[in-house]
C-alpha cells in the first residue's frame, strides 16, 4: 500500500493511491472476493479505504500503524518505457510483519506481492495449505538476495516477472532459454510480461504469445504490472481454477493471461488508480473480445 | 541485390549474398512464381545465381553491368536490436534504372523494395496495371524525399513499414494515430513491423497484431524484414488474393501477415540467406501451425 507522485508525459500528481497491493486487489476485485494483507500508516485518506471497501475488498488483513505510509516519487521517460525513482520512503513499511487474519488462512489462491523473499515465505507459511501460489519479485531480490528467492519461488506454482528480470534470474539472455532455466527453479507456470510489446506464458512444455493492447492513450503505466497481476490470479480463482491441488487447464491460464493484459491496459487510460472508479466487468469483458478479435487467424 | 559483410554476436562473415530484392524474392519463391528486377555487377558469383534460379525465381529482369555490386557492412549490438552501418558502397546501384521486361507487366502483384521513391513510381508506370501494388521505404525517404514519398505511396494498396519509420512518416507517436494518418496518405492495407516483438496489420478500420516468434537462437537478423515483405506479398500472390481488382479479404490479409513472419523467423537462424539453402514448405507450414498453437486462446 503507497502513496505515489507520479510525472508523465500528460500530467503530474504529487501524491495519489498507489501501491501493488492497491492494484493487485483492484483489479482481482472484478473477477473474485479478494482479501489483501498490508501496512498503511495513519495518514491513509478515509477515501481511499472507501474505494479498497467500494470494491468489496477484505480488509480485515490491513493493518494501520503510527507513522507514514510508503512513498515513492518517480517520473516517466518521452515514451513511457522507462522511468526513474526520484524518491523512495520506505516509512511503516521498513518494519512491515505481514499477519494473515485466521479468516484468510483457508484461501485456495495466494499472489504475493514484491517484498522480501523471506517475507514472501513467510506469508504463505500462515496459510493451511493453498492450491496456486505464486507472486512477483523485482531486480533488487534477484541481485542480493538470490539465496532466499530461490527457496521461496521453489515452492510457487507461478511467477510473474518482466523480461529484465527474468534474463537477470535466468542468466540467459533468450527468452526460451530464460523461460526453461526459471521452470526448473520451482514455478511450472511463469509469465514474462514484455510491457507494451505484451506477455509471454510458459506452462510446462507449452508456451503462449499475446500482444500488447494498443491504446489511444497512454496516460500512466504506473500498477499496469501489478493489474496484470491482480487479473491473472483473480480470473483463474474466480474460476476455481487449480483448486483440484494444483492441476491447472492451459486454456484457462491462457484466457488469464489475456485478462491480465485487459486489467493492464485499462491501468494505463488514467492516473494512478483513476480508472478503477468507474471500470466496469461489462467493458473488461469487451477488450477481452477485442483481444481475441485482433489476434485471431 | 547486394554483398554484405555482417557480424553478430555469433560471428562475422566478410561478403555474402544479400539484398532486399534477394531477400524478399526467396522467401517469395515458396509460395508463388516470382520476377526480380534488380542489378549486379560483373563481380557477381555464378553460385549467387544459382541459388536463385534454383528456386525458379526469373531472373530476366536481373541486369548485369560492368562494376561492383551495392555492398554493405555493418555491426549488431549484443541483443541484436541495432545495428550500426560500417560502409555503403553504391557502386553500380547508383545508376540504376529499373527496366521491366516485356514478360511482366501484366503480372498481378508488385512489390518495390525500398529504393528512391520516384524509381519505385517509374517502376509502376511500367506495368500494364497491377491489382496489388506496395512497398517499402525508409528513413532517409521519409525525411529528405518527403514530397516524392508522398506521391509515391498514394498509389498503394499497401505499406510494409517497421515502428520508427511510422512514427517518422505520420509525426504520431501512438501506433493507432500513426496508422490511421498513413492510412488516409494512400495504402489502405498498412504492416508495422516491430522486430522480435512481431507486427500489426491495419486494414480499413480493423487491426490485426501478431507478436514475434520466439527463436531458440538468433543468428543473424539482416534481411528479416525483407523476408517478412516476401512471404506477405508470396502468400497473397499464391492464392490470387486481390486479383478480382483489389478487393482483399482480411482472413487472407491475416495469414499472409503470419506467413511473413514465419519467414522472417526462419532467415534469422542462419547467416545471411543461408538457411533458404536447406527450408522446406512443410517447415514454414509447421511454424505457421505454431504461431496458430501459440496465439490461439
Amino acid at each position: 500500500m503507497a502513496y505515489d507522485g507520479v510525472e508523465t508525459p500528460h500530467g503530474k500528481v504529487d501524491r495519489m493511491l498507489g501501491g501493488a497491493c492497491t492494484y493487485i486487489s483492484l483489479a482481482a476485485s472484478y473477477f473474485t472476493h479478494t482479501q489483501i494483507v498490508g501496512v498503511v500508516g495513519d495518514d491513509f485518506a478515509p477515501e481511499d479505504v472507501d474505494l479498497l471497501a467500494s470494491r468489496n475488498i477484505d480488509l480485515a488483513g490491513l493493518e494501520r500503524v503510527p507513522g507514514k505510509t510508503f512513498f515513492w516519487q518517480g517520473v516517466y521517460s518521452a515514451d513511457m518505457n522507462d522511468r526513474t525513482t526520484l524518491r523512495t520512503d520506505l516509512n511503516v513499511f521498513a518494519d512491515f510483519q505481514p499477519k494473515l487474519p485466521a479468516s484468510y488462512r483457508g484461501a485456495h489462491y495466494l499472489m504475493l506481492g514484491n517484498i522480501q523473499p523471506a517475507l514472501q515465505r513467510q506469508v504463505r507459511g500462515q496459510m493451511d495449505g493453498p492450491h496456486f501460489v505464486g507472486g512477483d519479485t523485482m531486480n533488487y531480490w534477484i541481485a542480493d538476495f538470490r539465496a532466499d528467492l530461490l527457496a521461496t519461488i521453489r515452492e510457487w506454482n507461478f511467477l510473474l516477472i518482466n523480461d529484465t528480470e527474468a534474463r537477470m534470474l535466468s542468466g540467459e539472455n533468450n527468452l526460451r532459454r530464460a523461460a526453461a532455466a526459471i521452470q526448473a527453479m520451482g514455478p511450472k507456470t511463469l509469465v514474462i510480461k514484455r510491457g507494451e510489446y505484451g506477455a509471454i506464458l510458459f506452462h510446462g512444455e507449452s508456451y503462449f504469445m499475446v500482444p500488447g493492447y494498443l491504446l489511444d492513450e497512454v496516460f500512466d503505466p504506473t500498477g499496469a504490472g501489478d493489474c496484470f497481476a491482480g487479473g491473472f490470479i483473480g480470473y483463474l480463482a474466480g474460476q476455481g481454477v487449480g483448486a483440484d491441488h494444483g492441476v491447472i487447464h492451459e486454456p484457462e491460464l491462457r484466457r488469464a493471461v489475456i485478462y491480465g493484459s485487459v486489467m493492464g491496459s485499462f491501468a494505463c487510460e488514467r492516473f494512478g488508480v483513476d480508472r478503477f472508479r468507474s471500470l466496469t466487468r461489462a467493458e473488461i469483458d469487451g477488450r477481452f473480445q477485442e483481444f481475441k478479435h485482433s489476434t485471431d487467424f
